[in-house]
């Protein structure tokens, strides 16, 4: 398990790329809209993990509805895994409690799955794997 | 630059010691006060990064701040730079304000400085340095 990347909620890609990219000393390498999850998205490869800008397309997103209630800011943590549903079935016999237990496309090529926060001291914890 | 670690802002140790073992399947593999700051700390290493969880000394820490604020969570991303100094000087030109510019000894044998959240997009962001 790593840190994949970090979820950062923004309100304008087009401010916030101009903003990381001064703050990171490096430009993003990609951007991608994820329709499905009402975002699009703009990475920034550090190290072995990535910063991952999410801006809403729509007032529904989730991304736009963390906004309103909590301002900009750190929206959740990605840890890699080798094995998504392994992972899953590990974390559920520990106690944790997912908003849904079948991995979806998410950004980026990846199987994704969100636990709750309820669960997990209020930190938005994903899990991602590569897709075969 | 990396992303060295993640801090948590969590109510107890004793508590989201024992969550976060489970969550990550590996143990804290430190824990350490950081008087000054008003915080006692646990670490726990995934691949290059580390997640540090952080828990109020006193009424008057920030994180105890931060909780009564925000609640439990993410509170801020630290990067990892071999040269603090010039790190703050190359911010500093692009803009970006610090909440002190003066590097101070932080945990796990670092020197640390935040920059102030109001200029990076609600995100706290703390450069540190190994120290020599």
């Amino acid at each position: 398990m790593k840190i994949e990347h970090l979820g950062i909620a923004i309100k304008s890609l087009e401010t916030s790329d101009n903003l990381f990219a001064k703050l990171l000393g490096k430009s993003s390498y990609k951007q991608e809209s994820v329709e499905r999850e009402g975002v699009t998205t703009s990475f920034y490869q550090l190290g072995e993990s990535k910063i991952e800008l999410l801006e809403a397309t729509n007032p529904e997103s989730p991304i736009a509805k963390f906004i309103d209630k909590k301002g900009e800011g750190i929206h959740h943590i990605a840890f890699g895994v080798e094995d998504i549903r392994a992972e899953i079935e590990r974390l559920k016999a520990e106690g944790f409690v997912f908003i849904s237990e079948e991995p979806k496309d998410g950004a980026d090529n990846k199987l994704v799955v969100f636990l709750h926060p309820k669960s997990t001291n209020g930190v938005l914890v994903e899990l991602c794997q590569e897709k075969p």
